[in-house]
C-alpha cells in the first residue's frame, strides 16, 4: 500500500461468500441487508453508504448506512432486476459533522472562538465547490452568518449546527479521501427461487385407465388436483427413454421381468437420450403443451436432470470418450463396492474430451430451456465435478437469469454447501431426518443464522421416491402432519412426493428407508379420492403460507425456548409487512405434550417485555391473548401436532 | 472458470486474515496449525498437504494433512526463519488409495475380478512414470504380481493392498489434477514477540541522589534490580527533549511551574525532536551503552514512539505542512472538545506533503534501529492513519524481521484489531479493566478462541502511568497479586509499570483512574527496598513462566467451569512439551471463596474422564491429587488469591 490520504477502513462486508469470489443470493423484491465494519483513526465522525448495480450497468444506486454500535454499519436495499449484481461499501470522514459536534460542545462550555466558526465556514466553502443551484446559495448564506463578527457566537452558529445543514452538506459532500470496499457479487433470482411449493409425481402413474401407463396428457388432466392443494411447481422425474440393458425390476430387482418399465433415472435407449421424450409419455410438443397447461393452472413445470446413462444411451456409442474404460475395454459401470449398478454408466469428468462432454451437458439444459422449462431438479450433482457445475450453472444463469436449479444432493454438509456456493439456487436438505428438538435447533441455526444463509436456499422434503423415513413409517398421521407443517413453515421452499405423501403411504421395503413396491420401478394407479387423504390439510397449510409473507422467505428466523424436549418453537418475521409467524410443534407423534414457552419477544417484533399480544392459530383457528415471554402451550398430535400462530402486537 | 479436470475443492483455509490480505502471525519455533476444508465430488479418497516457504525462496517445505472429520484437514509445521512466509493447501484425488479401499471390499465379498486387479496395475503404471530408483522396481514387482493370472485374486492383491504400498505410491504420485489454494501470508516474528516480560520505568526517576534527576547511566545501574525480578524487556517512556511551550505541570496542571520537567510525551524543543536524547538523560552514545548493558543483564531495551509534537518541536518550524492550520494561521493543537491540549500538536495525516511526513516518521524508527533498538512501544497509534501504519510497519518488518512493535491503543475493539491486522505484532488490551468472571471469560474467549488470535498478540498490563484502576486503588495487596498472576498467566506477553506496581502505589488523583502526583509530570525518587514490595512475588511468578512452556505462548487456551461467580479458572497447554498449567483465581480481593471445578479434562491433556492426576501449585508449592472433573478449591486472598497448578497426568 502506498501513500494515501484515505483514513477510513471498511472490513467484514456481508453478505460475502468466500470473500466475494461467489455471489450471495437474493431474489427480486427481497430485502438485501448489507453490513460492514466501518471506522477511522482518531475521533472524527464518519459516514458510510452501500451502492449497488446490475452487473454491466454504469450507474450505481446508493443507500446511506446506519451505525449499529461497535463500528458495525448497515443498509438495506431491494433489487428490481434479475441476474448478477454487485455492491460495495464506501466510508468517508464526516468533516462537517465532526465540526458540528465539536462546536456544539465548545458553545455549551462557552469556549467557542471566532476561529472555531471560521473553520466551519472553511468546511462549507469546500463543500460549496461541489454544490450547484439552490444548495450553493444556502451554503453561501450559512458561511456569511458564521463569519458575521457583529453577532454572538451561538447566534452565528445556530443555522450551521442544524440537522438540515448536516443533510445539506452531506448531499453536496465531495467525500474527499473516501474508501470503497471491493465490489461483492450478488445474484438476484426471481421470486419463486425464494418461495416455492413443489409437488412431484410420476407421469406414467397418472393414467385414469388401469390398463395403460400415463402420458403427459394425463399429467395435464391431473393439474387441477395439484393446483387445488396450493402447489406452484410440478416436478417430474426424468421423462426420457429408459434403458433396456440391465434394466431394474420391481423393488430394485437386478433383472427386470419382461414388460417392467424400469427406472426413469436409467436414461437412454435406442429411442434416444437426454434430449428425447419417452415415446410412451409423449413428444416434445406434448412437453410444450404441458408447460402451457401448467401456466394456466398457476403451476410451473420442473424437469429432472440426471447426468448418467443407461448402457444403451446413444452417447455410449457416439462418445465413448465420455465414459471410463476398464483395462478389458469394457465401460466402467457405477459401483459402491461390493455393490454393482450395471444399469448405470457414470460420465467421466476426467475425460480427455472434457470440453465436448461439458458442452453436451450444458446443451441438455439449453434443449429443455428452449421448450419453455425454467426449473430443473438436478439429480446427484455431488457425483459430478464441481468445476463443471460452476462453469455450467453460471453460464446458464447469466444467459437465463430466471432459471431455478435445485440440487438433489444428500451427502456431507460441506459438499452440499459447495454445490450451493458454486451455482445451485435451491438445495435439498437433511430435513427428512431431523426429528429431535436439538437436531432441528442445531440444523436451522446453521442454515439461517450463519453465513450459509447467504448462498444456500433450503428446500425441505418430508419424502421422496427414495426416502421414506422410519419416522413416517411408524409415526402415523401425526407424523405426516407434523412433517408437512415443519417443511412448509421452516423453509419458504418445500415439496412433497405425491400421491404417496397425501395418501400417507408408509410401508417400507424391509430393512430400507424406501417405499415398498417403489414407484421408481413400476407404474402405479393411485386412488386419490380417499377419506384419509391429507389433500385438504395440505391446501390449508399452503394457504397459510400464501397469506403470510413471513413464511415466503428465510430471513428473520429465531428459535424460542420451550421447557419440554419434545416441543420445538421457532418464528419467522418479515419486518416490511410486519408479519410474524410463531410455530410451536409437538415433536412426539403419539402423545400430548405441554410446556411453557420463553419467547424471544424482540424476534416477534415485540419490544415491551410485558406486552400483551394476540396469537392466532391458523391451523386450528383458535386465538389466544398472551403476555410476556412465558405462556402455556399444549398439543395433542391426534388433534393437531402444531400451532402456526400469526402474532399480532396489540396497540 | 474454464474446463478443468481438477476435482478437489479447498476452502476456508486457516490461519487467514481478511482472506489472506494480511499475514497471520506466528513466531520462530512456534507450532503453526493449518486447517482447511478439502473435499471432492463423488466417493474417491483424497489426500492433502500444506506447503510453506519463506517469501522469495523457491523451494516449498511440505507436511501431509490429516483428516479431522467433516471434511476438515489439518497439518502443523514449525518455521525456522524470521519474516514473511507463505503457505498453501493442496488437495488431490488418491486414485490408488481409492482402488485399495474398493478392492479390499470386493475381495472380502468374493466379487473381485481380473479386471479389478488390472485397474490396480494400471494405476501403478501411471505412478511408475513419476518414480525413479528402487521405487520404480518395487512398483514393477507389484504390477507383475497383480497381473499374474496363475494365482488366486487375494494372493495377487495382497502386497498391493498394504499400507507400505500406499506410502510407496503416495511418495511417487504425480498428483494429477491437484488443486492448490491461494498462497496465504504468514509473518514469523522472533520468540520474544510471542513471550516477553516487560518492565516500564522513567529514566529520570532512577537517580540515587535526591537532588538530581536520573540519567541513562542511572538506568544501567538499575538493571540488576529489574533482571532479578525476571523481566526481559526494559521499556522507557520517550527519552527526547521535552517541549517548553505550554508545558504541563504536576498533576496535569495546564501551566508548569519553573523547574518542572514536563511530560516526556510532549516531544521536541530547541534541543531537538524525535531523533534526539534529552540532554539531562544523556546522549546517543549513552543509548548504545544502555542497549549493550541491557543485553548483559538478559534484558532488551524498548523505546517509546509517540508521533506528536510540542509547539517548539523543530518539525513545527521546518515542516509546517505536516500540521493542520487554522483559518487564523495558527496551528491546530490537540482537542477533545471542550478540552484543549495546547502543549501537543498532532501531525496531519491528510497533509499535502503526506509523502514527506510518512518518510520522516519511518525515519524515526530507522534512527533508533540504527542505535541497536529492536523493540518499540508505539503511543496512541489509533490517532494516526491506518494506511500509514500499514506502509510503515510492513516496510520496517520486511527490512528488520526481528522488530517487535507494541500498539499502545486503548480504544474501540475493531480499531485495536485493525492496528494488529495491519502490522503491530503486540497489542495492549482491556486487561486492566476486566475484573468480573463473565468479562474475563468473554474477553479471553474472543482473543484466544476466534480468528483474532491469528493476528492480535495481547500484552497485559495491570497498570501504566496513565492507568490506576479502581480495582487496584481499593483492592489492597490481594488485588495487586491477583492482577499480577492473571497478567502473567493469561497472556505470554505482559508488563508492569514500576516501581509503582511492586510498591503497590494506589492513591489516585481524585475522580481519575490515574496516579496522584503522576510520574509523567515530575521526577520521583523511589525507595525500592521496602518490606511490602512485591518484587519477590514478581520474581516467583516470572520464574513459573520461565519454567512452563504452556505460559510462553497463547495457544491451547481453555476455560473451565467453576461453580462460584467470584472464581475464575482457565488453562494453557503446550502439547509439544506436554506442559499444562491450570490457573484458578479468587476474583474477590477481600474474602475467601470456595468452589467445585468442572474441568474440561481433554483441554488438560487428560483423556480418561475418571483419571487421577496431580496438580502442583507453583505459587504456594502445595500438591494435590485430583480425580475427574470435579474437585474442591478454596482461596483466601490474604494468603494467595490464586493457584497456578502444573497438571501432571499419572501413568
Amino acid at each position: 500500500m502506498g501513500v494515501t490520504n484515505r483514513r477510513v477502513a471498511v472490513r467484514h462486508v456481508t453478505p460475502s461468500v468466500e470473500a466475494g469470489r461467489y455471489p450471495a443470493k437474493t431474489s427480486r423484491g427481497e430485502l438485501v441487508v448489507v453490513e460492514a465494519d466501518v471506522f477511522a483513526d482518531s475521533h472524527d465522525l464518519i459516514r458510510a453508504a452501500v451502492s449497488w448495480r446490475p452487473q454491466g450497468r454504469r450507474r450505481w444506486h446508493e443507500a446511506p448506512m446506519r451505525p449499529l454500535g461497535n463500528d458495525r454499519w448497515r443498509a438495506t436495499f431491494v433489487p428490481d432486476d434479475l441476474g448478477r449484481h454487485e455492491f460495495r461499501v464506501t466510508g468517508w470522514i464526516d468533516r462537517f459533522g465532526s465540526w458540528q459536534r465539536d462546536t456544539r460542545k465548545k458553545l455549551d462550555a462557552g469556549v467557542a472562538t471566532d476561529v472555531d466558526l471560521a473553520i466551519g465556514a472553511e468546511l462549507l466553502a469546500e463543500v460549496h465547490g461541489d454544490a450547484t443551484g439552490p444548495d450553493a446559495a444556502l451554503l453561501d448564506a450559512l458561511r456569511a452568518e458564521l463569519l458575521d463578527a457583529s453577532r454572538p457566537h451561538a447566534e452565528r452558529a445556530a443555522a450551521a449546527l442544524t440537522d438540515a445543514t448536516a443533510d445539506l452538506v452531506a448531499r453536496n459532500d465531495g467525500r474527499r479521501f473516501a474508501t470503497a470496499s471491493d465490489a461483492y457479487p450478488l445474484r438476484v433470482d426471481r421470486e419463486r427461487a425464494r418461495y416455492s411449493t413443489w409437488y412431484e409425481l410420476f407421469p406414467r402413474s397418472t393414467s385414469p385407465e388401469p390398463d395403460r401407463p400415463g402420458t403427459l396428457d394425463d399429467v395435464i388432466a391431473r393439474l387441477p388436483y395439484v393446483q387445488a392443494m396450493g402447489f406452484d411447481v410440478l416436478y417430474l422425474p426424468p421423462i426420457h427413454p429408459i434403458g433396456t440393458v440391465h434394466r431394474k425390476g420391481r423393488n430394485n430387482n437386478v433383472q427386470a421381468q419382461p414388460g417392467e418399465p424400469g427406472s426413469p433415472w436409467a436414461i437412454g435407449s435406442a429411442d434416444g437420450g437426454h434430449d428425447t421424450v419417452h415415446p410412451e409419455l409423449g413428444t416434445l410438443d406434448d412437453v410444450a403443451r404441458l408447460v402451457a397447461a401448467c401456466q394456466d393452472h398457476g403451476l410451473e413445470l420442473a424437469l429432472d436432470i440426471a447426468f448418467q446413462c443407461a448402457p444403451d444411451h446413444p452417447w455410449v456409442r457416439e462418445h465413448p470418450d465420455w465414459f471410463k474404460h476398464r483395462p478389458d475395454g469394457s465401460i466402467q459401470y457405477a459401483e459402491n463396492p461390493p455393490k454393482k449398478y450395471q444399469d448405470i454408466y457414470p460420465l467421466d469428468f476426467e475425460s480427455p474430451d472434457a470440453d465436448g462432454l461439458w458442452q453436451a451437458l450444458r446443451g441438455v439444459f439449453e434443449h429443455w430451456i428452449a421448450q419453455g422449462v425454467r426449473i430443473f431438479r438436478v439429480d446427484n450433482p455431488h457425483t459430478k465435478a464441481f468445476a463443471f457445475w460452476e462453469w455450467c450453472l453460471n453460464g446458464l444463469l447469466d444467459e437465463h437469469p430466471d432459471l431455478i436449479l435445485l440440487s438433489e444432493s444428500f451427502t456431507r454438509p460441506k459438499v452440499m454447501q459447495e454445490l450451493a456456493r458454486i451455482g445451485f439456487n435451491q438445495s435439498y436438505t437433511y430435513f427428512a431426518w431431523k426429528n429431535e428438538k436439538w437436531e432441528l435447533e442445531e440444523y436451522y441455526a446453521e442454515l439461517f443464522l450463519t453465513e450459509v444463509r447467504d448462498y444456500f436456499r433450503p428446500n425441505s422434503w418430508p419424502n421422496t421416491p427414495d426416502i421414506l423415513t422410519e419416522f413416517l413409517q411408524y409415526g402415523g398421521r401425526g407424523a405426516f402432519v407434523q412433517k408437512l407443517v415443519l417443511a412448509a413453515t421452516l423453509t419458504a421452499n418445500y415439496g412433497i412426493y405425491g400421491p404417496p405423501f397425501e395418501l400417507m403411504l408408509h410401508e417400507a421395503r424391509p430393512g430400507a428407508e424406501e417405499y415398498l413396491d417403489n414407484e421408481k420401478y413400476e407404474v402405479k394407479h393411485w386412488l386419490l379420492d380417499q377419506p384419509h387423504s391429507l389433500a385438504e390439510m395440505i391446501r390449508l397449510v399452503n394457504r397459510i403460507r400464501h397469506e403470510n409473507p413471513a413464511l415466503q422467505q428465510d430471513r428473520g428466523f429465531a428459535l424460542h425456548h420451550v421447557d419440554n424436549d419434545r416441543m420445538f418453537a421457532f418464528s419467522k418475521r418479515d419486518p416490511r409487512s410486519d408479519n410474524t409467524v410463531l410455530v410451536v410443534v409437538n415433536l412426539d407423534p403419539h402423545w400430548t405434550q405441554a410446556a411453557t414457552t420463553w419467547l424471544d419477544l424482540p424476534a416477534l417484533g415485540i419490544d415491551d417485555p410485558d406486552a400483551t399480544f394476540e396469537v392466532h392459530d391458523r391451523l386450528g383457528d383458535a386465538r389466544y391473548v398472551w403476555r410476556g415471554p412465558r405462556n402455556y402451550v399444549e398439543l395433542d398430535p391426534h388433534v393437531s401436532p402444531a400451532h402456526v400462530f400469526v402474532v399480532k402486537a396489540r396497540t
